[in-house]
């Protein structure tokens, strides 16, 4: 059965995408490579003079038996040896990219070793049910965020984005002269019924996206379920506005957390049902091209990869392409020769069981700190939900309940949350602050008003993460944190 | 001898780089890493998850014998083999970089084995005659001209480029709203006294700076000679205009070309010779820090690294970590420890000798293409100035000496050029037109028109390069476009 084509959602192009031409020298390139044709069109460099012969690497093997942080012994067993060879000729792997490729000029959108491989595993997890989607690889989803700005907005408009997100996020929207505005939350993240609330009583220009990081995310390491994902993009379409997923932690989902350690699961799921219990994206639910996905290595390989993919319908990709060519290009050869020459040994089954052991390792980093919670955090003034996914938790803290809250901080719970914050400090562990993250609505015009009650205005919450730290440190640093909240409460 | 400090020039920075603010999680990161202090407040994964144990390198050694371009036998003779491990503690070499942490988040301004090196490369070869400058890293030099957009350019402003100029540096000014200005440029490049009068001429808001790459010129292949150098600083000093420097092709200087094979230079250059002989950089003539010098590896060793540095006074360095923090970051780990490790192997000296090759290189390969034009193009129709950097040559035509000219053509030197361009074409071989890289001059308000000369008017040219073809074909390719064209002028 073939499926739909996307809808033509060019309107959203921001002035600047609009106004971007191809290059002309584009023209010329079409006789790059024709036999007998000498082309003396363009200034590339021959790849006979990179200093770099060759670069070998060792990367784990499949199935990594003794999880993601074991030390490699280095025996075939464990590792992979691979060398990428400069001169093409000399490399025995068929997906291999000479580093002559990847050095050289080309391929704005990715090496096509690597972009086939991100492709496959595209349609493997998330099934667009749109046929005309592709994927351009970025340099990870700060700069994707950052080309999606300047893509879809332009000084003056408005967005809306997570009640609590990513600082870096916002600052890169205000600078631009977007205005930020917050979409209301709860323990599950963004509530649906608030939107279409906010969406129907909206003044002025309608936002021109929503930004969410909708799994594991940051900070309050929430994950929207299914239905609400899918009440969402009812929203989304119903207003015409499209949907930023941006997805760093996708794959960091876990095991739901349990007190009762009988109950944990320890068994290695299989593949399939290992993708079957994935929760649903954004981007599986997308049948007008609507969402554009941001994906990145960043947190299941490494940051320093610097490369991340960007997920959307066709006329979007070709206007990231335009915009990547007049940035960043394409992310570094060698990250491109080395992670590709990696995945594609791995192969798209040995790089689920990579993301299985992942899973893994995770449940077990969030099993320490949310049982460290229960130990040691004062149980009569907080509350929180274990998360199922991501690098972060946190814990919601009843200000009120503070003994100086009325008194001394004048009903203000930000003092509380500062003197908690000092606290953990001078016990030796740092949490930040969820106030941090609270987004400052700029909106312009300015929009309604929503509903606070009064027990969320008292609310505050501190977020933790599990990632950074082996556990025993985790275990240590929650302890003086929650000793150190328990005796400001004086309990 | 202190040097003098930069002039305070952040009035010239944009809308969007002055209401950039810093990460607000900043203030928690000075916790990070106190002794005894478990720091749960950042979202970094751990190191023993990256799937790379090591990296290991084949690299040309000092003294390159047989050149740049020379297959190396991987013996220790002629080929340095390092690896790099992810866990630091195996590395051997003092300023390797482990995975561990070039993989990792944090340095946005470059790892600091690589950003010493680049420093001191920068003291080395441009001594700046101020005090508090810097560099930081970029991910090439197309990436570094739109941070220096954004940075210093707010939609409605102007700025001064060269006459002819880099389609893609352009397309990325006008999409972001800039009207850019054209430069009068001769054989030689910008015009001095030109660019004193249309800045004294000027009608409205003054152009934010001036944009030159000053040494082997894209497309012209001119080189600014050094007296115009200072003119120039001293004009823009005079209007306070900032010096946009895209050096590319600095090191792609060359001897001076002679038709007599018997007087080429066959010796090589000791390193105080090559410096002294390198052509002087607007930076080091820049006394108030006016300067942003764009300095890349892509020509000098591959594109594919995806990596530069930008050269400025320590206000504006600070400006683009902001930016970078919000957008790429920093470059590929891979990246940085691969390039530091061989840098640093090599040293300042064997980086220099490195340099020194690549001029016999491309001296060579300039020759060859200038014999071949000296052979096979027109004469009497032609004239051209040999290049001394970079890799691109252009020969000038007189069209109003094509049979052609006042009858079919109705006098339109563009009819000859495309006439020429597709003559070589059938004959095999693409030179670019030179009207493709003419700039519109979509200054606004309009600006007094310059005076063009008839001879000047009639000039058209082509750009070809010596850079990307063996010598051999760019021998023969020269041979078919040279006759064709003679052909095309009835010659």
């Amino acid at each position: 059965m073939t499926k739909p084509l996307s809808k033509d959602l060019s309107h959203h192009l921001s002035l600047e995408a609009q106004s971007r031409g191809a290059s002309s020298l584009k023209t010329a390139f079409k006789y790059f490579g024709l036999p007998g044709m000498v082309f003396l069109g363009g200034g590339l460099p021959l790849s006979d003079s990179f200093p770099f012969d060759s670069v070998s690497v060792a990367s784990p093997a499949v199935p990594f038996a003794a999880g993601v942080c074991a030390k490699p012994s280095g025996s075939e067993e464990d590792t992979i040896n691979f060398k990428i060879s400069k001169r093409g000729e000399e490399n025995k792997f068929k997906t291999e990219i000479p580093l002559s490729r990847s050095l050289q000029y080309g391929y704005t959108e990715g090496q096509p070793e690597l972009v086939e491989f991100l492709k496959e595993h595209t349609a493997l997890i998330h099934h667009p049910p749109y046929e005309d989607w592709s994927v351009i690889s970025t340099v990870g989803n700060t700069q994707a965020w950052d080309a999606v700005l300047r893509n879809f907005t332009t000084r003056g408009d408005s967005i809306l984005v997570e009640e609590y997100t990513f600082p870096s996020a916002l600052e890169a929207s205000h600078a631009q002269g977007i205005h930020n505005v917050p979409m209301k939350m709860d323990d599950y993240g963004i509530v649906p019924e608030a939107l279409e609330q906010q969406l129907a009583q909206w003044v002025g220009a309608k936002p021109k996206f929503i930004y969410t990081i909708p799994t594991g995310q940051n900070p309050t390491g929430s994950s929207l379920p299914v239905d609400r994902r899918k009440a969402i993009y009812e929203i989304c379409c119903k207003h015409d506005i499209l949907i930023i997923e941006d997805e760093p932690y996708y794959f960091l989902q876990m095991e739901e957390y349990t007190q009762d350690v009988t109950k944990r699961v320890a068994t290695t799921k299989s593949r399939d049902e290992f993708v079957g219990a994935l929760v649903t994206s954004f981007l599986s639910l997308d049948i007008e091209g609507r969402v554009l996905r941001l994906d990145s290595f960043s947190k299941v390989l490494a940051p320093g990869t610097r490369m991340g993919w960007i997920v959307a319908q066709n006329r979007f990709i070709e206007r990231f392409l335009r915009i990547h060519e007049v940035t960043i290009q394409c992310p570094s050869g060698f990250t491109q020769s080395i992670v590709s020459g990696t995945l594609n040994r791995w192969g798209q089954d040995g790089y689920l069981d990579w993301l299985i052991e992942l899973r893994k390792d995770y449940t077990s980093k969030r099993d320490v700190a949310i049982d460290s919670v229960h130990k040691y955090f004062p149980k009569a003034v907080i509350s929180f939900v274990p998360p199922v996914a991501g690098m972060f938790f946190t814990v919601d803290f009843d200000a009120s309940k503070h003994p100086k809250f009325a008194t001394e901080f004048g009903s203000d719970p930000l003092k509380v949350e500062n003197a908690i914050y000092e606290a953990g400090l001078k016990n030796n562990c740092l949490m930040i602050p969820g106030s941090w993250f609270k987004v400052d609505d700029n909106s312009e015009p300015p929009q309604p008003a929503q509903e606070v009650s009064e027990a969320a205005k008292n609310t505050i919450f501190f977020r933790g993460t599990y990632a950074a730290v082996p556990m025993d440190q985790l275990a240590l640093g929650l302890k003086s944190f929650g000793e150190a909240a328990t005796a400001e409460f004086g309990l």
